[in-house]
Order: C-alpha cells, then structure tokens, then sequence
C-alpha cells in the first residue's frame, strides 16, 4: 500500500459487517450495525518520546482490531476507504 | 476469549439487572434500572509508566466490578455485547 | 459492606434529609432540600504518587462530611444507594 | 464552628448586602446586588505539595475577603449558609 | 486603598470612556464603546513557583493598561467599580 | 514561494479532487468529494523543545500528504489558497 | 508607538484588503474578504521559560505576517486598530 501513517498513528481497514444476524436472519441493508472490526494496513514511524526513544506498537500489520464507533480519521485514497487512527484508540486485538 | 485488550484498558461483560424490586415485585422490561454490575473478561497489557515499568491491574480477570452508568465503550464479537475501559474507570470491586 | 473502592476513591451514604425548617414547619415530600451530608462507609486503596508512596486518607469510615450536590457517582447495591467519589470532591468533615 | 474544610479550602460566609445605594436610597429586596463580601469562617488542613510541604494560607479566619459572584460551593449546615471554596477562589482581602 | 488582591492577582479600575469621536463628534451615552484602558491599583502577593521563588510583576501600580473586553472579574467595593485579574490577563501597557 | 511558516508549521496546497468516479462516470462539480490530498509547499523553522533542540520534519517540500478535512487554517495570498497546519495534523504521507 | 504588549505577544495591524480581485474587478466594499495579512508593530518583553531564559521573538517589528481569522484580540487606541496575540497565533511571515 501507498500511504504512510506518521508517528503513533496507524492506517486501518474496517471489515465487513456480518450480514444476517446470530440467529442467522439476513439483515436488509440499513439494519446492519456498523462495523468495529477493522485489519491493520500499516503502522506508523512511531512516536519519540521526550527522552529521544521511539516506542513500537503493540499491533502490527495484518492484525484484527476493534476499534470505537467514532474513534480516527476516514480518508479515501484510490477508491478505496481508510481509517487514520492513532494506536491509543485501538480497544483490542482480536487473537 | 478471543480479544485482548491493550494497555491499561480491560473488558468486562454487564451482569443481568434485576427482575424484581427490592419488596419482591416483577418488573417490566422498560422499567429494569441499568444493570451497574459487570464481570471482568480480561485484562490488558499493563500501563507502561514514563519511566519503563509496567504497572500491575487491582483488578483480574472474575472479579465483580462496579462500573458507571456511562462508563467505557460498547462493543459487540461474535453477537456478545463487552464494554471495554480503562481500569481507572471502575468504581468499586465487589467483594 | 461488600464492596470496596479502588484508589483515592471513597464510598459514602446520604444522610436523610431533615425533615422540618430550622423553624420548626414539617415539609412536605417535594419541599425537602436534597442532603448534603454523607457517612463515609468504606475508603479506597489510596492513591499511588508517581514515586510509588501511597497516599493516606483524610476522611476514615464512619466519618460525617458534606458533599456537593453534584459531586460523585450514585450506585445501587443489593438495593441500597451509595454513592462513590474522590476524596477531593469532599467539601469538609463535620466533627 | 464544628465542620471543617480538607486541603486548601477554606469555609466563607457572605456577609449581608448593603441595604441602600450610595446615594442613600433605600432598596427593595429584589434591587439588593448580590453580595461579594464574605468572613473567613475556617481554613483546611493545607495543600501538601508534590514535594510532600504543606503549604501556608494566605487568609486567616476573621478575614473579610472579596469573592467572585460564581466561586465556591454553597452548603447548609444546621440551618446556616455557607461557601466551601478553594483559597485561590478568593480575589483579594479587605484589610 | 483598603483591598489587597492575593498571589498574581492585580486590582485595576476602568478610565473613563472617551465622549467623542476622533473626528470630534459627541456621543450619546449608548454609543460610547467600552473602554479598554484601566489603571492598576494594587498588585498581588506575587506568584509562588514550584521551586519557591515568588516573582515579580511587570505592570505596577499607577500604570495605565489595555484590557480585553473580557478579562477579570468585576467587584464593587465602597460604592466603586473595580477589575481583580491576574497579571497575565494584561494585554499592554500605555508608556 | 513567498511565505514562511513558523516553528513546526507547514504550508500546504490542496490537491485538485478527482473528477470522475472509480468506475468512469464524470462527476458533476457540487458531487466531487473534498479533496483530501495536498502537496507540501514549505516547512517551517522547527520546533524547539524544552532542551533547546529543534525538531526536524518527517514532511518535506514536494510531498503529497493526506491531510484531515478540517485540518489547518485556509489562507490567500495573492490569490492562491494555502492551508497552514502543524506536522502532527498530517495523516499520512503518499509514497 | 506608545503601548508595549507583556511576555510573549505581539502588537500587529491589519493590512487594507485588496480592493479588486486577481482578474482585475473591483469590489464593492461588503465583498472585499477580511484582510490576512497583518504588519508588526511592536514585540513583547519576551517569554520567561521555567528555567529563567527568556525567549527571542521569531517576527520582529515592521514584518508582514499572515494571521488565523479568528486569532488574537482587537483594541483602540487613540481611534487606531490594532491586535494583541501570541507569536504562537502567527501563521507565516511574508518574506
């Protein structure tokens, strides 16, 4: 990919939402729930400290993450969307 | 579970509220209070502090936890519903 | 009591309301002014300073102190109200 | 007096509003301004410092002191008002 | 004058409101703009920092300042109008 | 070009936004998006830290950036538009 | 010019908006934009960092700078315009 994050942010994707519900209904395309999966793309510089040490991320590219409802920045680059988000605003890593 | 929290976040899962009152009578769902009880799922990595160590968690992963009634963000994996939050947002630990 | 806080929080219990002026009229239901007087019931861990010493409390279990009227966070267990708060939202301690 | 502030605030009560204009005309009680004259009743414990010293106040109980129309946190105690308020709530005193 | 502002605090009163235009038109009372300009009439205890020293202010008292529209909070003492803000709310003073 | 920013500010030009959709069809000018790409047209002085080192940009003049929609401020001079921004409102460089 | 702004600000004065646009057309006064552009008429006595330095100032008097439309505050003085702001609320200087 062509777009690089800098410092502490890091460039996600959001994942499909699922489109039936766990008791397996198809859901029409306005009842699905907005997605809060989302595959890392690629991490940032990483953030320098006062000190001058830079820190490295707890995820890395390829992982799964969960990410809040509002949490980033969405940018579109070729037709294709992103979230900028910094990696304090990821809630977790789906292992 | 398959999700990890990072940092100093943790998940917790609510509690289901009470059914009836105090005086023994069953209530409708609309008048159920907002169950302020939660489990702890997980915990995260730690909180790595400005000088390098990691802190520890005063909670771990059973306990009951007290929590706020706006407390942390609400996600949804595999059709379950967590709130992940900051361990600082915990009120009390039931004992 | 079964629950305990964590940190520099404090766990108290509203005081009733009196009942009549200081001049001696029963108020109605809806006349009485909301209390601001409060038991401490339980004291949290202490709060851990950034050189690691754990500060002590102010205010111990059993004391009277006057709170804000918007100061804390109201919980229900077992069906009693209490409500939980930092220590620095205590106003004074009536001796 | 029998309750007493935590850290550095301090317990004021307003002293009356003046009763007639400069002019010396008397005023209804809807036309009185607020007062912003109030007496120091009881100062706290003090503010402990990062370096673990107590810091002094600079105002003393007896001091009649000028407080702004918003500051502090009114309370009622056995049917009296008082100002619960931080010592740098106060904008000057009346020597 | 007989009030003493506390810490970085200073007392200022507004001068009068210039009554013409600069091309020389009288203006009715609405019209005239707030004044801008006041004089200090006292300055504070000085600022304690961190490390103890206190420091000293760079207005004095008998200079003429300009102030925001905004700045300080309004008292009346005796019968007068006067301005309490902190040093930092000066914007220049008139040489 | 003929202005420069200060400390740790860019100025930036936006990108013209593309003019037709991902499959082909030529957009009518109240549907294009608001671009969201811009070229770096000068850095800053650098930031000076606290220790008196000044920062160096991780941008440089002649890249192409993603910046945020309502990152920055717009300027004009001599008719062009500019945005000047600070480096950390920089999403992501496109390599 | 006889007021001299404290610490870190700066006195500047807008410059006239151009009165016709870039092809040619003059403007009638309510489209002329809000001029940007600003000229330094005077610096501060400079910003005194914790450790006792006081800082240079970047701009100095009789620069052209750009300025944010919403940034610093406007005073009067003697019929004359002008605004106090932050070294930090200048955009870029106009070399």
């Amino acid at each position: 990919m062509k777009i690089k994050p800098l410092g502490d942010k890091i460039i996600v994707q959001r994942l499909e939402a699922e489109e039936k519900t766990a008791s397996g209904i198809f859901l029409p395309e306005g009842a699905k729930e907005k997605p809060q999966q989302a595959k890392v793309i690629r991490v940032g510089t990483g953030k320098t400290l006062d000190n001058g040490t830079v820190t490295d991320f707890q995820v890395k590219e390829g992982d799964t993450i969960i990410l809040g409802k509002w949490g980033g920045t969405e940018i579109k680059v070729d037709g294709q969307d992103y979230i900028v988000m910094g990696e304090d605003e990821v809630l977790a890593i789906v292992e």
